[in-house]
């Protein structure tokens, strides 16, 4: 299921923005335009876009402009993405190969600076300073968080809170900005546009945790890629974290995480660790934590006016932390 | 002989912008402020901000409003050599270790992105929705002349104009904006602003011809890193362009580029080739056309109100086209 199925009001707009996001990448250099449509091509839920919209809805909605925000926010999200795969030496991606197993890592690079500088430069179309501060300091965030993920590899040590805080910069402030930005687009009293990016933060953080978990507990279809990819290039998520404070079989996930760690790239082999913690308490803790950022989110919707746009927030969150696996 | 030593007069400003270089990346992550100031400390030129300065004095000249174009604007260029240092597999730059020698690809990527978000933050210090428009549409530009230039890699078979475009891209157009921007923020006319675009726009192009040339023909003291890099990586630059147009060594040039081509990195042997380049007609007619920019840039440069400043961006250009080889 689509998450754009869910909102039939929306579809003719969310269709708009995905010819738009089509166009901004058209004509500048054939290479350029091929190497960026395909990722754009291999689809994505356009999560950012959609919270764009309804964002906007707490205001004055008019689609022309918000084209400007909609269709930046997705396209740093697609550079964010073509630059981890150079990083995660990722081959597939959506089910697709990735730029830099398709073309190189430095092709991947450059179509990744390229959609970045894109992105920008369709935001300035907006004639509002406060939306290009707000849009420079998550860029300044994300990307530091992408360092932090590089450092912590294979890192066993680290705590919940370095991980929350690695996810909150790589994941949930692109999510929180696009609720804010659209409402901002839109005129929304300040206080609305808060809580707004309260929503859009607290669903992200859920999002992403969902993400790492179906990535253990996920099959290869469901994902796009084979599961225990995060543990394969030694990115430590949450329930691993969790496994290895509360569990029995912790000495034993360590050994394995350290064999995987020195596997050679086709040969590493995630299916023990990956038992290891499916049979411990991670995968409920980490599930419990999601719903906790969940229910942060559904408080800062009760304090929006009630209206269907505040239902239908309501309904993404409990989509963004069903269960898939 | 350094250019800030011909501007005593700029000394206390450009060392101002020199110490906000270096706070602009510091605290944000220790790994990242590494990597960041590694390259900014091997020094430079600091061009750019020089030109910030410089285009600003035609208007009210404000230090503390500059400083949000100028660090801007070397963090950008400090970027794209970052990402360059990547593609190009270089191991020196400014005669030091580059971001991914000492590191790895990965984090020279990641740094890059860093330095390119944390200067985009930084302009938005400034409320003015077209310098931020500026700056992002030469980004895209330069984005596509980093991917054209990878694509044209050892193509032996390009035009002048081919070669023209690449470098307008590459260079050009940052040094350009830098003499614009400065002058936009220190409310300089729209005439005089576009002069000084003008002005820089010629510059740069001489400025990236006199590089392509100090390439083949200076010392590996004299560029910080060993003479024929370009032909090394690839990179076909004006001189051996016109030398295959021109000159009757033609097919041996040819031959000798096909074999570089095919060497294996640390064997690659330029020296043949770079005789046959200097024993044609390439060097001269290279030079000839950075002399016809600098010409432009100086008619540009009359077009203005006479004033120190104008004199000292004189000089400016006259040091750039200097043949220091």
């Amino acid at each position: 299921m689509k998450l754009v199925d869910i909102f039939g009001t929306l579809k003719r707009d969310i269709d708009f923005i995905e010819r738009q996001l089509y166009k901004s990448i058209e004509g500048d250099d054939p290479l350029l335009s091929e190497t960026s449509l395909h990722l754009l091509k291999a689809g994505g839920k356009r999560l950012r876009p959609v919270f764009v919209l309804l964002g906007a809805k707490f205001g004055e909605y008019d689609i022309n402009k918000l084209q400007y925000i909609a269709v930046p926010l997705e396209l740093i999200h697609s550079a964010s993405l073509v630059h981890d795969d150079v990083i995660d030496d990722a081959a597939l991606r959506r089910g697709k190969p990735t730029v830099k197993s398709k073309w190189d890592n430095k092709i991947a690079m450059y179509t990744g600076d390229y959609i970045y500088a894109k992105a920008l430069m369709l935001v300035t179309e907006l004639k509002n300073p406060d939306i290009h501060r707000i849009l420079a300091k998550a860029l300044v965030q994300m990307s530091i968080g992408e360092m932090e993920q590089i450092r912590d590899f294979y890192n066993t040590n680290q705590s919940v809170r370095n991980y929350l805080l690695r996810i909150r910069r790589k994941t949930a402030l692109l999510i929180a900005i696009s609720c804010q930005l659209g409402a901002i687009a839109a005129g929304v009293s300040k206080e609305h546009s808060r809580l707004l990016y309260q929503y859009g933060y607290n669903v992200g953080m859920a999002f992403q945790i969902r993400d790492d978990l179906l990535d253990l507990c996920g099959t290869e279809k469901a994902i796009g890629k084979p599961p225990g990819s995060d543990m394969r290039q030694g990115n430590i998520t949450l329930p691993v974290i969790y496994t290895l404070q509360h569990s029995s079989n912790k000495e034993k996930l360590l050994a394995e995480i350290d064999t995987i760690r020195h596997q050679a790239d086709g040969d590493k082999d995630t299916s023990k660790a990956i038992e290891y913690i499916v049979n411990g308490p991670g995968i409920k803790m980490a599930e419990a934590l999601a719903d906790q950022f969940i229910n942060k989110a559904l408080d800062a919707l009760d304090q929006l006016p009630e209206m269907k746009t505040r239902t239908q927030l309501k309904e993404i969150a409990i989509f963004v932390n069903k269960r898939t696996y």
